[in-house]
């Protein structure tokens, strides 16, 4: 595991890199309730994934609640660590959405799918400030994306649409893709990058027929 | 696996539609699923949702994986029927993708979400014969928009893309709808519908500055 805490921003998000065993169990906590999902799974499961008693798990986390917070707090780390704070940082707004679709994709498709997996899935799961706070830092990602597709749009880059919509179909797109991605197949995920990448931006029509099928669209309103 | 059993089974799918007590039941209980997740819902939960008693209920269904795979199965009929059974009919392959994102996300974001959110988040909590019927019919649709983009590559409309990437970057920016569109809302979903058909066939970027933006592609690489 490469523990890269370059920023300076990263050191307020203490606790969780340093404690190896709370690692080890956030790891298993997130395979296991990924295999059978949250509610199906108790503490005796995650124990047995992590080769701990229970009594052993509890010394490092004091509830089921608090794993999950603590997986998807992991999971939050690790993506902004390793891909929202570099990608801030590129000031070519087409270079930095590039950047953004192949480092985001690849931390789904590479080892942390476990953890995103569970970030999604069971989101509904969490509340209270545990929910609050996982929701402010997916709503920075967001924001992220929503202003950068607003600067692309008033440099003249990009066509009329809505941020929200670009937004929401860029990360429905790189998301889903633990629902169907299995590293080690035929598609290299490098691949998929360089596939999300083009068809985002370019679309899927090839460009010297785009004029054709303009014309079919006409035709079909 | 390929179980084909295309067009003439279609009349099979007999029973969901008729049944409105067990329809309720369905509809309730996708709703207490989506709230609470399948694993932290209980059957109590499902009877007080739909105003009955627990032994009202299992007079209906014998069990909570049964019901599950209800919800699901009544899922896929309504898309089905909705939309692949309708679009399927369509000769020209582009009309044929527009009204397939079309149909696809107005069911998504209309009164069927929750049973779609069920059949999305849940499908790790079926197991055996359950599981295979329903990874049966989800790849029917998989095949279907294979195919579409295959006749499209065929037909010289599609840039170089591999049909599976096409089709789950397509799946997956329709299917995340759910978790951030709101009904009655700022954007209509005919809006969301029209900007994920010409942003999927047509891309992000202004096809006017598609030279520059390729300059600045080649730059960057």
């Amino acid at each position: 595991m490469k523990v890269v805490r370059e920023h300076s921003a990263t050191p307020a998000k203490k606790t969780v890199r340093g404690e190896t065993r709370t690692t080890q169990i956030y790891e298993a906590a997130a395979r296991v309730f990924c295999e059978h999902g949250f509610g199906q799974s108790s503490m005796s499961d995650v124990a047995a994934a992590v080769d701990m008693t229970k009594a052993g798990i509890y010394h490092h986390i004091s509830s089921k609640d608090e794993l999950l917070f603590g997986i998807m707090s992991y999971g939050m780390d690790i993506f902004e660590e390793r891909v929202l704070d570099r990608v801030e940082k590129i000031r070519d707004p087409l270079e930095r959405l590039r950047a953004t679709i192949r480092g985001h994709l690849l931390l789904v498709t590479r080892d942390r799918t476990k953890e995103v997996t569970v970030i999604l899935n069971e989101g509904h799961a969490l509340h209270g400030d545990y929910r609050t706070e996982i929701d402010r830092r997916k709503r920075r990602y967001v924001r992220f994306l929503n202003e950068m597709f607003r600067e692309l749009q008033r440099k003249g880059f990009v066509r009329e649409i809505d941020p929200r919509v670009a937004t929401f179909a860029m990360l429905g797109m790189i998301n889903w893709t633990y629902h169907w991605y299995t590293a080690g197949g035929r598609l290299r995920d490098t691949e998929v990058a360089e596939a999300y990448v083009d068809l985002f931006l370019g679309g899927l029509l090839d460009p010297n027929r785009l004029i054709d099928s303009e014309m079919a669209h006409h035709e079909d309103h």
